[in-house]
């Protein structure tokens, strides 16, 4: 039996860094999980006596909390600062670029429109920056834009981990649809160099063992 | 025989709107074709004394000059200004929009994309208005995109006779390829509702008669 690795695999950047700020703040807890991986996540708790919350009325027991990769809501990052407790933020910089991104744009009068799963905490907090609620979308395809009140100024981010032949079909059906689209490419390389090794091995394979957190979209 | 018109066709909002100034514009010279009809064109010099030049320097020996529906370059424009020439402008507010947006986003940073005839004059005239010519392209496909030295922002413009699938196909492949492009839609609802038109009435016709000039994107 032969075995082949893919060209690409292994954690990203935003993962490496978040998992080393984690170790070097021991006596810790993370709101949500700090990566989606629960391997690594229990050989932090076990290790490096980093916990982990779920809840903003958790978080406020404690005093040193670290921001997941994925980002959390604007209202709760703020409501754990003005509680005066020390804030590590391992916010995937990939992730943080979006979050500035629909705040600026939302001020700047565009509508928002996220592609992404509104249930994935990166989307949340992502949407969560916009100033303008009412008109703030998150989609899963084109075909859910055509319901949408989207005006005549678009803004547009992609969730990190997305794949971009998707996210250039929304973008090429909001063009005809709008007077002025603005598109950020968001996408992040690593998450597209994985997809594509996982492409190429895939051809090449019978069998191909994926290893990662099931409720990872990286994964 | 049955003779179908088609749902939509005839004279646009701003070739109207650049015939009636014509005709109020007497002993007045056109710099270039008013508009791209030789009829319409022959007409308004028999009946109302509107002349044709197509150089410069000839446009420089009149003191009444009507722009063109595609309008002229900036620096023409100028200096029949500074030479005192009364100047009507007769340029199709859909292109002073491209125009007005390229002299923007060149004066911004960003690199211009244009989607369009770089031979015809509106694309002349649309180009002409950036800060910046060695970062302002003009393509006819998206194939022509990976020769170009894009940066990471790109501002995206049309032709406003050029067909809206083929736009899309420029701003999908430009969306993977840049970190921010800002597509604007100028392209012109009326084309667009005649290219529908006759597409339309192509399918229920054994022949079909486009009256036009030969020379004019819209026909």
């Amino acid at each position: 039996m032969k075995i082949e690795l893919a060209k690409s695999y292994g954690f990203c950047y935003g993962v490496k860094r978040a998992i080393d700020i984690a170790e070097k703040n021991p006596k810790s807890v993370t709101f949500g999980p700090l990566i989606h991986n629960k391997d690594e996540i229990n050989r932090l708790a076990n290790n490096h006596n980093v916990g982990l919350v779920e809840s903003l009325d958790e978080a406020l027991e404690h005093d040193t909390v670290i921001i997941r990769t994925h980002g959390i809501t604007k209202d709760r990052l703020q409501r754990l600062k003005a509680d005066g407790k020390k804030v590590i933020n391992a916010t995937c910089p990939y992730v943080t670029t979006p979050q500035q991104i629909v705040e600026k744009m939302s001020q700047e009068g565009y509508t928002i429109v996220i592609f992404g799963d509104e249930k994935h905490p990166e989307i949340q907090g992502v949407a969560s920056y916009s100033v303008a609620a009412e008109r703030t979308f998150t989609v899963l395809d084109e075909s859910e834009l055509s319901a949408l009140p989207l005006g005549a100024k678009v803004a547009l981010v992609a969730q990190t981990t997305r794949k971009p032949d998707a996210y250039q079909a929304i973008a090429a059906e909001l063009v005809v649809r709008v007077q002025e689209l603005r598109v950020f490419n968001t996408i992040c390389n690593a998450t597209f160099e994985n997809q594509e090794a996982t492409e190429e091995l895939a051809k090449k394979s019978d069998i191909m063992i994926i290893i990662g957190g099931k409720n990872s979209s990286n994964t």
